[in-house]
């Protein structure tokens, strides 16, 4: 059986265009909005674990059983943060090319869930050493009376200010990674019902 | 202009066909599987809440000008614990209905969307606290040389054995988070392309 249909020459380039899901250049937007927030994530995690492993200040005096010394390495909480850090940013890196994957095929869903599900265990991973620094760097600046932990920034002023940044930066790669799932969460699906 | 196009019944009705997301009973069954998690990540949750919340040890012993108590509230970490993590209990209780809603209509985007970014969100929440507070316990029991901060749980035995499964149980409610968003990810997206 055939169909003679009118079809104007106009109306045919956009019955053609419809065939794919949608034109959705949005999607295409918040693919390379992804990517430059990944790059910054990349700088915050690697600018963190840089931050935090050249930490270490030596005072100006020691006696004779004592050098007293502060460095990152004193912490293990620092080293677990140094390490998770550097781990996220390197993750981050090889994510790039999926990254860039989503902004040549907008509309795959395939690369976005793999982004989602890594982004979520990473986040996880980043937030946890973030807060435990944070919750040392809190120790150091205020100490602990009731357990007696004095503030040891008094003493290594300059230590204190470098884990100082090195956590508020874990902190920022902590920010736009979850701006990263939220995003991928929002381009994911194919919005044939709710959209428009 | 005009243009003659062949179109078969059969595959007209095929074509109306397609336009339907999928039958795909696999999402209830990540529905359901959404709900259930959630409820361990309740409990898990309140518990790690009200385990630390409880913690609490006095010495038998005391001198005239100390008496030694253990507390949660000695402890900044320890309260932002408490209330962050009573705080993401209250979350996932209210948010049950929403992923009731997933149950009854496995298709709809927009309640799992919903769901992922808040899920995301309070995973950060959770993530932190349980961290900080993991860094504080470990200096509880292992102390700091460097920094002259002894271990307090040689004194306060019960009080640390109370915060450690606390912190436990915090990371509990973050794996099942972490498994709820991933799942939710998996669903989300109506599987045109990849899926069979």
């Amino acid at each position: 059986m055939s169909t003679i249909i009118d079809v104007p020459e106009t109306s045919r380039l956009i019955g053609k265009e419809r065939t794919v899901p949608r034109p959705g250049g949005w999607k295409k937007g918040i693919a390379i909005m992804d990517f430059i927030l990944r790059l910054g994530a990349i700088a915050s995690a690697l600018g963190a674990a840089a931050t935090m492993a050249t930490s270490d200040e030596t005072l100006p005096f020691f006696t004779q059983f004592l050098q007293f010394e502060a460095s990152y390495d004193s912490f293990s909480t620092f080293q677990f943060f140094v390490i998770v850090m550097a781990f996220v940013g390197g993750y981050l890196v090889l994510s790039l090319p999926f990254s860039i994957v989503t902004i040549i095929r907008p509309h795959a869903a395939g690369p976005r869930l793999f982004l989602i599900i890594l982004d979520t265990v990473f986040l996880t991973l980043a937030t946890s050493s973030g807060a435990a620094g944070a919750a040392i760097v809190y120790l150091a600046h205020n100490g602990n009376q009731d357990s007696n932990w004095l503030a040891i920034c008094n003493q290594f002023g300059d230590f204190c200010q470098q884990i100082s940044g090195a956590v508020v930066a874990s902190f920022v790669a902590v920010v736009l990674l979850v701006l990263l799932i939220v995003l991928s969460a929002v381009a994911l699906p194919n919005h044939q019902i709710t959209h428009n």
